[in-house]
């Protein structure tokens, strides 16, 4: 396999696996039973309205009423009688709380014998916001740049969010009942913890606020006293007797779809991890590190190798540069395999948006440095100054997909003939 | 294998491992074929004691005068004729110059007919060190404590130490010209590139002052007129006509025996990579991230699961607390498979001596974070104030073996059931 053949292979790996845990898929798999009664649906996050479709076309004549909380761009048009939210993402502005306090308003006055069909995927955590009387968005917008800037993993910042919102944590299964809730979450959290998947708004919060305070710790957050104070004491539930909650389309299937179609393409593979949660640029140091050994012991292996990982690194942000995890990740390991033959990572936001970019990510191999360089740029100087994504395109190295409709973490890949 | 087990295979893994690339077998090899006519023996670095010792038994009788010049402490007694010099390291002293001009003077006068026998080790960078006119060893000391603090890897690090050396960057072997050099060399840096060991005395340097002023830039080193003007214009040699090469008992070797071990213990292994030059408390972290993937897929596997990888990570200082790269890295991994059963993380440098510490690493499982807390302290802000080895130590996992007697790179085995 020559480069271009490897990259194309990367390249059809990954969409091939993104396909795999598309929203319409994900649905119908999880309402092979039958729901009773009257439903009210509820959709939120980026698949949301590919979700709301997907069960629409299938239980349509028991929906009394619904609506969908998507991010800007992200509805595709009506769909019977719901009522269709664009909000923004990822810091929540007021039209988000406004969809929210409508969402909460269609499950007010439900009986047992009714299900809110509760449709949950990434993203649902900016954008389904609600929050508590002595909070405001400017608080929680504060803290949550705070959050992004300093490195903490996803689970870390939607223990704090859990806590300074209304509809967060299990709080929105509290608003449904008595009716009963069917929550099918698109899994986009590492490890599918369905209490972290949108921040949990129908699932028993596992964190407490005792984590909430350990996380403020950690990282020495500076919150104004409002936010410390529901931080430190309004508490989540822990127990919901009225929810079914089920897991579906997750990084795991993303990761193992990518397993599959490598293995079958001849590839000896090695699934390294789907809850990869280290520094993306350090990440993509380690997978160079890897590539560089298969290149080493290429003389002695029969097939060419592939490493997958998934999962969600972190970038902490240094400079003033435009960027994503991805491309982030992307742009180190082109460092690190700078020179080698044959010797390709992709990194892939499985949504299609990476970081405020309009690429998924990037595909670099062992001349994407030397291409950085020939456009005079130094690609050093911009991974450290967080510029990933002018880097790659410098060098014709991003992906870009457009939203794909789905979000399930990110997929990596290192091709090494 | 229950969590005891699994640790005693790691800590035996890694045991077999610095066993295979001791300086005595290292050298037995590399002297399979005749010397002829008069030797003149120097050793440098953490090895060169029992390295010298190796070769004089083999030739004794040829060798007409030589010295060995090892780290403190690590003189085992006299060999021979030989004169021992013991010297400081990591931070050279006058002592060290002293020690490198009598090996300059042993190499003055010397015929065609006669042969350095030049033995290099880890550590030789800083021990074997001869400034040139007009810098000092205070100059020096700066540079090398900026490109510690500031997260150079060893290459860059000896890019730069070789233009403010008269010995270092193939300039010792043009001292032994037109005697010829028979170099043999126990390598210490990831990819075993022999002008990178020891900052290469005899070997033709690749890098160019052109690289060195980059790595200034890269880091913003703040360098003395002196320093810059001598790193600008004081070019190594490119080409060496008297020198012959052997590299032995390396990184690879250290790994590929740890391979081997565990395969025969039954493990299902995956080398990762014999070059990790990311950041340590980031591998640790992606150590982790495989562990708890091998844990989730356990049911699903025939046989335990190891990873291994060998280099050099670097770590980035921001606290003033106690430790090394090893167990930073071990402790950064502790607390990513905190919870896990039967994961053990053994990252352990084969030299015996990590960081400015008396131990050589840590081997870590699940319960490693929760005995850090029991003694009442905070793993995540001990790793954050790089105070690893107070960490560990509390949990009673630090690996303590004293000096090796080797130094060829670190290993980390992650074994899991």
């Amino acid at each position: 396999m020559n480069n271009a053949a490897i990259r194309e292979t990367a390249v059809s790996a990954a969409k091939y696996a993104i396909e795999r845990v598309l929203p319409e898929q994900a649905v119908k798999e999880a309402l092979a039973g039958n729901i009773e009664g009257d439903i009210v649906l509820v959709a939120i996050g980026k698949a949301a309205w590919r979700m709301a479709s997907a069960a629409y076309e299938s239980l349509g004549s028991q929906i009394v009423r619904g609506c969908v909380i998507t991010k800007d761009g992200y509805s595709m048009g009506p769909i019977g009688t719901l009522e269709i939210f664009e909000a923004a993402h990822p810091v929540p502005e007021q039209r988000n709380i406004d969809a929210a306090r409508r969402a909460v308003s269609m499950v007010d006055g439900l009986t047992e014998k009714d299900t809110v069909l509760f449709l949950i995927s990434g993203g649902g955590s900016a954008l389904f916001e609600l929050p508590p009387d002595g909070i405001s968005l400017g608080d929680i917008a504060g803290m949550t740049s705070q959050l992004l800037a300093c490195g903490a993993n996803i689970v870390e910042i939607n223990t704090l969010r859990k806590r300074v919102s209304s509809v967060k944590g299990g709080r929105f299964a509290q608003f449904c009942a008595p009716a009963r809730v069917y929550s099918i979450v698109l899994s986009d959290v590492p490890g599918d913890r369905p209490d972290s998947i949108a921040s949990g708004p129908a699932f028993p919060d596992s964190g407490t606020c005792g984590d909430a305070l350990a996380v403020v710790r950690k990282y020495g957050l500076d919150l104004p006293q409002n936010i410390l104070e529901k931080i430190s004491v309004y508490e989540t539930p822990k127990k919901l007797d009225n929810v079914v909650t089920r897991i579906t389309g997750s990084g795991v299937v993303l990761c193992e779809a990518a397993q599959k179609f490598l293995t079958e393409k001849g590839f000896s593979v090695t699934l390294l991890t789907t809850t990869l949660d280290c520094e993306a640029s350090e990440g993509g140091a380690f997978f160079a590190a890897c590539a560089c050994e298969a290149a080493r012991t290429r003389k002695n292996r029969a097939s060419s190798v592939a490493f997958i990982a998934g999962g969600e690194p972190v970038v902490k942000i240094k400079g003033g540069g435009k960027g994503g995890r991805c491309q982030e990740m992307a742009l180190a390991a082109a460092l690190g395999i700078q020179g080698l033959e044959n010797a390709v990572f992709a990194a892939i936001g499985s949504d299609g948006t990476d970081g405020p970019t309009d690429a998924a990510g990037g595909v670099v191999d062992g001349g994407t440095a030397r291409k950085i360089l020939s456009a005079g740029l130094d690609p050093h100087a911009m991974l450290s100054g967080n510029d990933s994504y002018n880097a790659l395109k410098a060098a014709g190295d991003l992906f870009i997909t457009g939203p794909t409709g789905t979000n399930v973490n990110d997929l990596f890949l290192m091709l090494v003939e």
